[in-house]
C-alpha cells in the first residue's frame, strides 16, 4: 500500500495514501506553491510567518481527511470516490493563487479572482490526468449533490479556514490565534445534507470566531503588514504606469516580464495559464531588487524602501481624514519628495481595512441540538456572537512615506 | 525605555531593549538575511523548514540574553558593555552567509568562508556605526580576554548551535530534535574564565549531543536534501563552465550576474562587499527559473528538474562503489542523457557525508563537579559519549538523475 | 544568592529567589495544599485534572513575578518590599481553602468563606514570622494605598484567574481554554493607581473572557462534575444529619472527626485553625471509603457510588422542571430506593448553575487608549463583550441516582 | 456505534470504541487506580507529577491502538479479537499495583509482585465477565502464539514504557524526557513473529534510551524522591514492628488495617483480593496523618516529617561509606534522637540505586534493515548504545534525618 508521511510541525505527521494524491502533489502546478508565502509580507512583522501555500494546502488536506473519517464514523455515507474528490479539491483550492496574491490579484492578472484561476488550473490538470479530477471539480464548484462536501472546502467553518488560522498562528507565534480544530472536527456532522455543528460545539465555535477576529486585527491587518503590501501594490502600479508611458521596465524573470508587458483588456487568461503557473514570489522579489537601480526615481525609491524594510508609516483611525489635514499632508509630501500632486499618490494615500466577525451573507454556521432543532450560531441561547457583529468593522488608514 | 517585542513561535517573545541592537537589525545588511533560508533546500523534504537566517540570529540573540542573565545571577562579572558586545556578536555571527550558503560557498565567493565574511561585514558596519562594534568584534574573534563570551558564540555548546537545533526541529516538525535549551542554559557557569556545565547538567548535555546526531542524519543529511543541494551545486558549476567556454549565461539579477562573470583568482572580496550584501536566495532561484529556457541542454535540464523537484536519486552506503558497478552506471547515464563521459558527471557522481557526534578538536564540553574538579563530557562516570563517537561517521553516497 | 528552581509543565521553570518565600513554602500550612485538588472531582471526567492548589498558587506567584517586572519596566514605581508583599499575598491567597472547597465550604466550616480563612491563616503565620507578612496582608485586604497591587491578586483580570484558567486547561487537556497570559501580562499597565490594559490588548482580553466562558460550561459546570460534587455534598449532609440524630459516624481521621462532631453555631473558627490546617482531600476520601460499610443505607449507598464513580445523572435545562414531571420522578425514586419523601432528596434534587461572562459588579477591566482615555471593555468600539453578557447565564439541573 | 472520547493533555483525545473496554474502565477494580499516583512521592519535587495509574493505563491503551493500526496498515495480520485482547491487556497491565507500589510491594502484600497481582485481578475479572478476557490474559502471560502482541505490552520498547516516559515527562515538567513516540510507533513492524524496528528508526530508539536514562537519574531516582519513598518504607516497617511487639497501631481505613494486622507467612493472596482492590494512596496518607499523634515517638516523628515534607537528607556517592565515617554518623544520630543503635536505623541508613540503559537480559530491541538483516541496537553501525551501557549503573546513597 502506498504511503508517504510528511512531517508537519502543526499536526505532527500528514499521511498521503492514494497514488493520485501523490501524482498531484508532484505536479509542477502544485510544486509552484512552495515559493509563494501564505502570508505575503507578514513575515516583515512576524519573522516566523514564512510558511508557504503548499504547506497550507497540505494542512487543509490533512484536516479534510480527519473530517471525512469523523463523518463516516457517525454514519454519514461517503464513498471512496467522494472522499478522494473532496481531498483533491481541498489540496488544489489555492492552486490559482499568484504571488502575493491578495495584493497583486488586481495587478498581474487583472480581474481574475484566484478561485476562478484555481478552477482553470484544476480543469487543465484534469485533462492531463484523464478526467480523474471530475468529482473533485464537481465538489469544488458546488455542483456535486452532497453539499456538505463543498461546505467542508468553502464556508465559514471550512477546513481551509481552520488550517490557515491554526497555521498562521503557529508560524507567526501569535499563539492566541490557535483554534481548537480537533474538537471542532469532532463536533461536525451532517443534517439534511448540510454540514452542521453539534450542540456541544457551541463554545468551540465562539472561540473559533473570536480567534479569527483577533488574527485579522492583530496580524493580517497589522499596520506594518498593510504598509508593506501597499508598497508592493504601488510598485506594480508604477511599473505599469511607466510601461504605459513607454519607459522600459524589465522584470528579472521571463514570466513576470510577459505579464507586465501583456496588453491589458483581454480577459481570456487560458492561453497564458502555463506562464501563470511559473510565477511565484521570487519573480516579484528578484525584479524589485533589480528595480532599485531603475532610473525612475519613484520606482527605485519604493523598491529600495521595500527591500530595506523602510515601509510606509500607517495610521489607523475610525474616520477618514478631514480635508484640511489631508491637504497639509499632501503638501508636505510634495515638498519632501519633490513631486507633483499626482505622483504624491505614491508616497501618501488613504485606504480602508475591513473585517466581519460573522458574515450573514455567507453560509451560516448552524448548530444542531439533541432534540433535532437547528439554530444559527447567532441565535443560540445567550449567544456571544450577536447582531452587531455581523456588519463589517471598517478602519480607515493613511499610508505615508517619510 | 526602548523596547521592541518580536513574536517567535519557538520562544514566545524576543525582547530588544537597546537602541544599538535595533539600529543593527534595521540595517540592510541584516535585513538581507530575511531572504536566506536557514536550511537551504531542506524544505523540499520538510515543508515547514522555510525559516530564515534572520530568524535564527534573533533566536540565538535571545538565548544569549538568557545565558548572560543566568551567568550574572551566579556572580560572574559581565559589564553592560560586554553584554552588549556579546549580543551584537551573536546577532551578526551569520551575517556573512551567502544564499544557500553551505552549498554555494565554494562557487559564488570562491574560497572565502562565511565566518570570514561575517567578520568583514561587521568591520564595515563598525565603520558606519562609529566603532560601537569594537567589543563585539573583539569577542567574535576571540581576542577579548573573557574567553567564555566567545565560547557562548562559537563552541560545541554555543547559543548558535542551541538555537539552530531547536529552531530547525521546530520548523521541520522533527520534534525529536528539540533540545532542553532552558535547562542547559541554567546549568552553564564560568570556571577559570571558561564556559563549563554544572554536574547536574550531564544528562541534558548527553541528550543535546544525541539530538544533534539525530538531526544530522535524519534532516541535514537526508538523502533528498543532499540530492537537492548537489543539484544546485552542479547547476552553478555548469554555469561557470559555460561562461568560461564563452557561452552567454545571464543571471536574473544584477548582483548575481556580477559574481558569475567576475574574474576568478582575486581573493580580495572587500571591494565587492556591498554587492555581496545584496545577494540572497531569490537571486539564485529567479535565475534558475530563467535558465530552464537556456539553450544548453544540461543547464536547462538540471534547472527544470530542480524547480519541478525531480531530484537526483541518492543512495547512501558504507563503502564507495566498486569500479565495475560504477562503470555500468556511467554507461547507463551516457546512454540515457546522450552525453560524453565528462558531461555524465552532471547526472551521476559520488560524494561523502560526514558528521561527528563530539569533536575533540573543537572546544571541549567540560563538566564542573561540586567538589571543583573538571571533566570532559567524554570522561564522566558511566559516560554515554565514548571514544568511538569522537571520530567522524562517514557515509558514501551516489547521486544519479534518471 | 538564594535560588530554587521548580519544574512546571505549564511555564517551564518557576524561580524562587527570596528566603522568606522559601520559608513560607516550606511551612506546613502551605504544604497542606499538596493534598487538595485544584479542581475537586473534575478528574472524574478529565483524568489529567489532578493538579493541586499548591501547584496553582506557585503558578499564580510566577505570573505575579512577571507582572511586577513588566510594570517596573514601564516605569511604575514598586519597591522591593511591595513586590515581596504582593508575591506573598498571591502565594497565600488560597491557603484557606478546605478540602473540596467549593463543595464543602458550607458543610465543614459553616459560614466561613475561604478568603476569610486565608486571611486568618496569613495572620497566624504573620505572628510566627515576626510580622514579616504585614505588607502582604495589607495588600491582600486592599488596605495598601497602591490599589493595583491588590487588583493583581483579586479582580477580573488577576493573576489568580490567569493561572487557573491556564493550568486547568493544561491539565484537563481542554486545550481550547488556554489563554494568552504572556501577551496579557505585557499589556498591563497602571493608570491613576489602577491596573489597566493597553489598547493593543483588547483582543487578548476578549479571548480571555471567551476562554473563561468556555471553561465554565465545558469543564467546571460539566454535568458529570456537578454530579460528583453534589454527591459529596449530600454525603456530608447525611453524615451531619445522622450525627444530629445520635447515630455514630466516625471519620477516618482525627481532624475531620473533630469538625463533624463539633457543635454548630459557633462562628469563631480561630481556636480550630490548626486543626483546620491539617484537613485535606485525603481525610474526606478515606472517610468515604470507610462509610461504604456504614449501617445507614443512604450513607453507604452514596459513598459506594462515589468511590465506584456511579454518579448522579444530571440533566441541564433552561427552565426548572414542571410540577407534575417532578412528582413523577419523586415517586419513581421513592419506589426504587424504598425511601420516604424526605429521604428521597438524597437521590433526586434540583439545582441551578450560573456563570457571568463579565461581571459589572466586580472591578471592571479598563482599556487605556494611546490618547489617554479609559474605556470599560464593555464600551470599546465594536465591542465583543456586550450588555447581554453582563447578566448571569443560569442553567437549571436535576440530579438523580438510578 | 459506541464511542467515548476522553481529553488527555498528552495525546489530545483518547477514543474508546468497544463496549467491553468501557465496561472494564467502569469496573471498581479499574476505577481504584484513580487514587494511586503514577509517580508515588515524586510530586514532592515535581509538583505537577500527580497523575494517576488510571491515566497512564489509558495512555498506554491509546498507544496500543495506534501501534496495532500501524502494524495492520503494514500488512501484519491482527484479528479484531486479538486487537481487543491486546488493548484489554495493556489497559489492565498495572491493575495490580498497590498504593505507592514500588515502595510498598514488600510491606503491604509481602512477596507478591505487582505483575502477579495484575494477573490475579484479570483472572477474577474474567470470571465476572464470562471469560471475555481469555485472549487478553493469554497475551499478557505470553502464551498467545503471536509473540509481538505480548512484546507490545512488556519489553524494552513496549507501549507501557513509551507512555510512562512521555507522561511522566509531561506532568513533571521535565520536558527533556519526552520521547518521539509517534515516530517510534511508525517505525515498528513485525519480523518472524517478533516486534522489530525499521532501520530509519535507529536514531529515535537511541533518543528513547537516552531519555529513559535521563528520567531515571533526574526524576525517578532524584535524591529527594528517594528520601520521601524511603521515609514511607521506614514508617511501614515501624508500624509492623510495633504491631509485632503488641503495641496498638490503627490504620485510618478498614482495608489497610486488615493488611497491617494480617498474619504474615501466608502467601495466598487470593482470598484477600477484594480487600486489596480497595486499597489506594488515600489509605496510606490518611493513616500517616493520624499516626502523627501516635505515642511511639519514632512513628510520630517520621509521620510528621513526611506530612510536613521534612525529608531525609540523601547523599549519593560512587562507593559505600567508609566504616569510620559511618560510625560517626551513627553516633551523631543516636545522640540527636536519643535512640539506641537498632532504632537509629530509622534515622540513618544506606541504600543503593541502580539503572541500566539497555538490559541485555530483557527482550532485545532489534533493528530490521531494508536488506532483511536483523541487528540488536547494540550492534548497529556506529552504535551509540555500547557494551559499557549494558551493565547497571549503581549509586550508593545515605539517608539521614537531621
Amino acid at each position: 500500500m502506498v504511503q508517504k508521511i510528511i512531517n508537519d510541525p502543526v499536526y505532527g505527521f500528514i499521511s498521503i495514501d492514494h497514488p493520485l494524491i501523490l501524482e498531484i502533489i508532484s505536479h509542477p502546478y502544485y510544486q509552484r506553491l512552495r515559493n509563494i508565502h501564505q502570508m505575503a509580507f507578514a513575515h516583515l512583522v512576524y519573522p516566523g510567518a514564512v510558511h508557504t501555500r503548499l504547506h497550507h494546502s497540505l494542512g487543509a488536506y490533512h484536516l479534510m481527511c480527519i473530517a471525512l473519517d469523523e463523518l463516516k464514523r457517525k454514519g454519514v455515507e461517503i464513498t471512496d470516490e467522494e472522499a478522494l474528490g473532496a481531498k483533491i479539491a481541498i489540496l488544489l483550492h489555492d492552486v490559482g493563487h499568484g504571488p502575493f496574491s491578495h495584493a497583486l490579484e488586481e495587478v498581474v492578472v487583472e480581474g481574475v479572482h484566484h478561485e476562478k484561476m484555481s478552477l482553470l488550473i484544476m480543469q487543465k490538470l484534469n485533462q492531463q490526468l484523464n478526467n480523474r479530477l471530475d468529482t473533485a471539480i464537481s465538489i469544488f464548484t458546488a455542483q456535486y449533490p452532497k453539499q456538505f462536501l463543498h461546505q467542508l472546502i468553502s464556508g465559514q467553518l471550512d477546513v481551509d479556514r481552520m488550517d490557515y488560522l491554526n497555521r498562521d498562528s503557529f508560524f507567526s507565534g501569535v499563539a492566541e490565534g490557535v483554534i481548537g480544530y480537533d474538537r471542532i472536527l469532532k463536533m461536525l456532522t451532517v443534517h439534511n445534507g448540510n454540514l452542521v455543528v453539534e450542540e456541544k460545539g457551541i463554545f468551540s465555535i465562539e472561540k473559533f470566531l473570536v480567534s479569527r477576529r483577533l488574527m485579522y486585527w492583530q496580524v493580517y491587518l497589522h499596520k506594518t503588514v498593510v504598509g508593506a503590501e501597499m508598497m508592493l501594490v504601488k510598485i506594480l502600479h508604477r511599473v505599469k504606469q511607466l510601461i504605459k508611458n513607454g519607459t522600459e521596465v524589465k522584470a528579472a524573470t521571463y514570466a513576470l516580464d510577459y505579464f507586465l508587458h501583456k496588453k491589458a483588456g483581454t480577459t481570456n487568461i487560458e492561453p497564458d495559464l502555463d506562464k501563470f503557473c511559473s510565477l511565484d514570489d521570487t519573480d516579484i522579489v528578484a525584479s524589485i531588487k533589480n528595480w532599485q537601480q531603475h532610473t525612475d526615481k519613484i520606482l527605485s525609491t519604493l523598491c529600495t524602501c521595500l527591500i530595506q524594510r523602510k515601509l510606509y508609516k500607517v495610521r489607523f483611525q475610525a474616520q477618514p481624514l478631514a480635508i484640511e489635514e489631508w491637504e497639509n499632508l499632501v503638501n508636505m509630501v510634495m515638498d519632501k519628495w519633490q513631486v507633483g500632486r499626482d505622483e504624491a499618490g505614491y508616497y501618501l494615500f488613504e485606504g480602508v481595512a475591513s473585517n466581519t466577525a460573522y458574515n450573514v451573507n455567507d453560509d451560516r454556521i448552524n448548530i444542531l441540538y439533541k432534540n433535532g432543532t437547528l439554530k444559527d450560531i447567532l441565535n443560540v441561547d445567550n449567544a456571544l456572537i450577536q447582531h452587531n457583529l455581523i456588519s463589517p468593522v471598517k478602519k480607515y488608514y493613511i499610508c505615508m512615506l517619510r
